[in-house]
């Protein structure tokens, strides 16, 4: 089974160059473009998406950057609240795992399906 | 043929499921996220990318829009600047054509290839 759409994007689910976005359908989707325009937060999602069994404790997340953990925790908030992760707590920890299910209605919008305007 | 990597963004065509980025790759990709973090930007590029042609002029590009000519032109400067579209003027209008390669690019970044951390 291929991921499911993000609730309330069903009808974004539609390659760019296939035909134009309305008001409505841009308003949704670009804010999830927006929280991926810092490098950060990029940072963080790819580290999360790639981990090991598709999640990541928040303890995996700290090494590596220049910023404070407040700055981290920040970020990860902003990927949390726009649904491009979902957290859990266990025990001590929080862990962060990536939603495919964005990932690939973002991806599947950017798309340049073969033979398209070539 | 498939579309070219925009210049400098070679060794970013992977799956963030795949791997982390490095702090680099995420600072070359955030601003072309960035740029699609706009409502009107997102429409605009649709416009173009979906024209027939896969290119827009100009004077195709205003109607629809509850916003002034100069921030559309701000906007599509934007777009530009980023490499998400080209244009050229021929006679009296400027032309707008979508970068595909720039697309295929973002795309694949966030694209969940089968079977990952399923």
């Amino acid at each position: 089974m291929g991921p499911l759409t993000p609730v309330g994007m069903d009808d974004c689910r539609v390659p760019l160059v296939n035909e134009p976005l309305n008001a409505d359908q841009a308003e949704r989707l670009a804010p999830s473009f927006k929280a991926l325009g810092d490098p950060i937060r990029l940072r963080l999602l790819s580290l999360i998406a790639s981990h090991q069994g598709g999640e990541a404790c928040v303890c995996d997340l700290t090494d590596g950057f220049d910023v404070s953990a407040p700055t981290i925790s920040h970020h990860l908030k902003v990927l949390r609240e726009i649904g491009l992760v979902s957290s859990e707590r266990r025990g001590t920890w929080v862990y962060y795992r990536a939603e495919q299910s964005a990932l690939d209605l973002l991806s599947t919008v950017l798309s340049v399906p073969q033979g398209v305007n070539a």
